[in-house]
């Protein structure tokens, strides 16, 4: 019976996103199609490093975004596979410099790109990636989603340089940590739903929707992601466990269970956070730590919270499948993590 | 039985309160000797406006939060009390000049002071109070709490005029809501209670727990004044029932409500609010709006966010008396809901 009900509850985790897969389908064959053009060069290098990131089996949740924004607003053109694809770019090349910003070893189960060609070329060829993203999109024509998108860059690039000019530190408040996910993540999400309906032309009132529904969204998504990595149970969705804990970064449930802890647990946290001291037991005692203040718990419920916001930032959509799809994809981001 | 449950339920909000009342009780003396002393003036008329707004029984919150917040930090100086002070006069500017704005007839039950004394009043005498306010503040010599006041007087100013060159609209985002209850009424409370760990030369973390406090206290405040403006069971609690209505205040129970509802539901908010045309038996079909699109109680849970947010802010303190009236502040501004 317990079976039964896993296979059941596979299933329809699985829906959560599969409408959204499937709606999109035809057009994501021409953005997959463009991202292998565009990141061909003369120089082997470029395809080499690019490929290993790109041919590792991210979602492409975001250029989904994209897409299916665009049709949902009845944009009949084909500007949305550029801009689905430079999203892509642009997400790509955060990683490729996020890795090496964080000194990271893996990157979705892999060695990261920067532990076979080094640190020099996962800059550059992110560097590349992002012109190639910004080709794309001027190709476009629409100096409005460009606007948004360029915004969306800057943005993430100043959350990454603020963070690396921060110290590292144990007492940062939720908020704090909560504008680090708006510029590390939900802006690329926002961007990303937004230039859907400014594609299709659509008034004031309805691009706020979609930027306010991606700003939450990807809030969403990645205090969940914050949660899955320390959550045993999720391991078989294709993320290592404990790769935030050996980074040292601090997430939300992290916050939480230092703010909720006692002195000698908060000592703990600043031990293996702040002074990067880790040792054998840490991680597992990491764990109880967040179970103890149901920090992993009441992070989810914060995600709520946002996945909340983001579905009545579509509410006023009349019903169609893709907003049946782009709904779908907030349970799917939230219900996850169980 | 049913009387007994009510009147246990009003003992258990007061004491909500009442913890912070009574610890402030002593400095409160001073601040409101010091509000007395400080509107004087050889002006009558300034004494005469000031005084009808500052006698009409606020909570004064606001200046509990700094008085609060310097005592906890173990601030043993006198300081706290003028910037109580101060951010008491802000606030009571801050109102004088909405009611103008606004074109507000009443407020806290009584007739705004405008309708008395007339706008051009009103604009000076809140002008003479934030130049008190500032008076004040500078004569404590703290330059740093005196830049974090500065900044949320600018910020709640510059909200007002982003909100007055917005042409009213429907189509506003929770988000975009949001972020003017930021500007409008979360700034001010989060200045109140950062000022109280700067005085106490506390450091960087702790401030911004108290930042952080104060910002989600002012946010979950304010979403349940929104609510109690629809909501009659709480008419007991001083504030008229609708008046937001018929101001035509957008706030977040009418953005969920609009965004939840039918062209006909959206046709009949645009109408009452974009076009400023309400008749008899309007505020009743909002009321039923609101209820039958359960947009009062989700923005309840919305408000609850916020307050687990400020709760947590505080959670690394020692407990004392001090947090836990803090804390008792967070359940009342939600449970007057109830």
């Amino acid at each position: 019976m317990g079976v039964v009900v896993a296979l059941d509850e596979e299933k329809r985790r699985a829906s959560g996103v599969a409408a959204l897969v499937e709606l999109c389908a035809g057009d994501m064959r021409e953005v997959n199609r463009l991202i292998l053009d565009r990141v061909g060069s003369d120089v082997a290098l470029i395809p080499e490093v690019a490929n290993h990131l790109i041919s590792s089996g991210g979602k492409r949740l975001r250029p989904m975004l994209t897409l299916a924004a665009a049709r949902m607003c009845g944009y009949g053109g084909e500007g949305h596979v550029r801009l689905a694809a430079g999203v892509e770019f642009m997400h790509t090349a955060t990683l490729l410099h996020d890795d090496v910003v964080d000194g990271s070893e893996l990157r979705r189960g892999r060695l990261a790109a920067r532990m076979l060609w080094g640190n020099s070329a996962s800059v550059l060829v992110g560097d590349f990636l992002l012109g190639q993203a910004f080709k794309m999109m001027v190709e476009v024509g629409s100096l409005e989603a460009l606007g948004i998108l360029s915004d969306a860059a800057a943005v993430i690039a100043e959350g990454e340089v603020r963070q690396l000019a921060s110290a590292k530190n144990m007492a940062t408040t939720e908020d704090e940590y909560l504008y680090v996910v708006h510029a590390k993540t939900a802006s690329l999400f926002a961007a990303a739903a937004e230039v859907g309906p400014v594609l299709a032309a659509r008034d004031r009132g309805e691009r706020a929707a979609f930027r306010s529904y991606g700003a939450n969204l990807g809030t969403a998504f990645q205090l969940v992601d914050d949660v899955l990595d320390y959550d045993g149970d999720a391991a078989d969705l294709g993320k290592e466990i404990g790769d935030d804990f050996r980074e040292g970064k601090i997430t939300l449930p992290v916050v939480l269970s230092y703010r909720r802890g006692s002195d000698e647990d908060r000592a703990f946290w600043r031990r293996v956070m702040e002074q990067n001291d880790r040792r054998d037991g840490d991680l597992d005692h990491a764990i109880a730590l967040l179970r103890r203040h149901n920090a992993l718990a009441d992070t989810i419920a914060r995600a709520r919270h946002f996945g909340a916001v983001a579905r009545d930032a579509l509410a006023p959509f009349p019903d169609s499948e893709h907003k049946a799809a782009l709904l779908s994809v907030v349970d799917f981001c939230i219900e996850r993590a169980h």
